[in-house]
């Protein structure tokens, strides 16, 4: 059996964006070797998100209104969370919706995906360091 | 390590519906003779959704009570997505409350569940053909 | 390839309650031998989660004040489910939007986790054994 690692770093410089992170795990799957397996991409903060949908920037919109909607991000003493000094509670609930992680299939040394499947990061408290953990294991 | 690959066809003639796709992922672990592992099964749509519940036909109309109040079909109007020619935002976004995804594990040939695990396919932007994946990895 | 398994039992005297479940997850993976891999764990009831979080109790009432909102408990009468003679519906709700596992990576013989990932048991109709599964794959 393979496996490989690596670590993807974002910084936004909004509170909250969706980033398509396909064409960086092409890349990971590339260099792995690795042609048939599963991928593993996970947030390795829990104030984001990666998932699969649309890169069509309406619908990100969408997302934007909708979360937002769900789980407002002020007034910020809403959240028993934010006692604590944060300011973030409203990311780890919208996070919570959009999922941590997505598990692809590997075949023939390609991302497995329909159509019109895309990886985003999806941040929701943005502006400093933060990291993607990929992971790929199989032959 | 040996790897099993299929596609799952699906064409519903409602909008929305909720499918036990439990005997054809045991069909496919039968046919894949992989003992110990994992199974990943997805929607290869992003209006569709993977997903573990209960086979009860009052909790599916609550699912689609439930999903239609969190993220309304209509008004079209409503969703930046459907300025593209598109209706179906809100499949997007319900897809997204119920996940795209199961990963379960395979020990002893079998599709390791407690008792009341069903695996269904959730569709929100039905009346056409769509597919979802089944990839088996172990040995 | 190495396999794992295990199951974890839990009976929280709360009908909702969130369990961090991080270490047993380390013991699991120590016991397991494996150094490089995945490992899923995942609720095998369809009214529990298990998730990524924040280890902080006022997060945790956040999720409790949040997940009421968005599918509460009662009147039961709400749910077509609870007409079985049910009261659970709201918990098969609230699971859907923390979701029923996660997928760990493992790396040099430990849980792959960025620095506040911990892993919870998000139980939503407790009082009585449940048990959660642990699988690890890897080498």
């Amino acid at each position: 059996m393979k496996t490989y690692r690596k670590e993807l770093w974002f910084n936004t410089p909004k509170r909250r964006d969706y980033i398509n992170i396909t064409p960086q795990l092409e890349d990971c799957l590339a260099e792995s070797g690795i042609t048939e397996g599963m991928l593993l991409c996970n947030a390795m903060h829990i104030t984001a998100s990666v998932f699969i949908n649309d890169d069509e920037r309406g619908l990100h919109g969408d997302f934007e209104k909708w979360l937002e909607h769900l789980a407002p991000e002020k007034p910020y003493s809403l959240y028993a969370h934010n006692n604590t000094g944060e300011d973030n509670a409203d990311a780890h609930l919208k996070r919570s919706v959009m999922g941590r992680e997505v598990v692809c299939a590997v075949t023939k040394g390609r991302l497995d995906f329909g159509p019109w499947e895309q990886v985003f990061y999806g941040e929701f408290d943005g502006k400093r360091n933060k990291r993607v953990l990929v992971k790929i294991i199989g032959e």
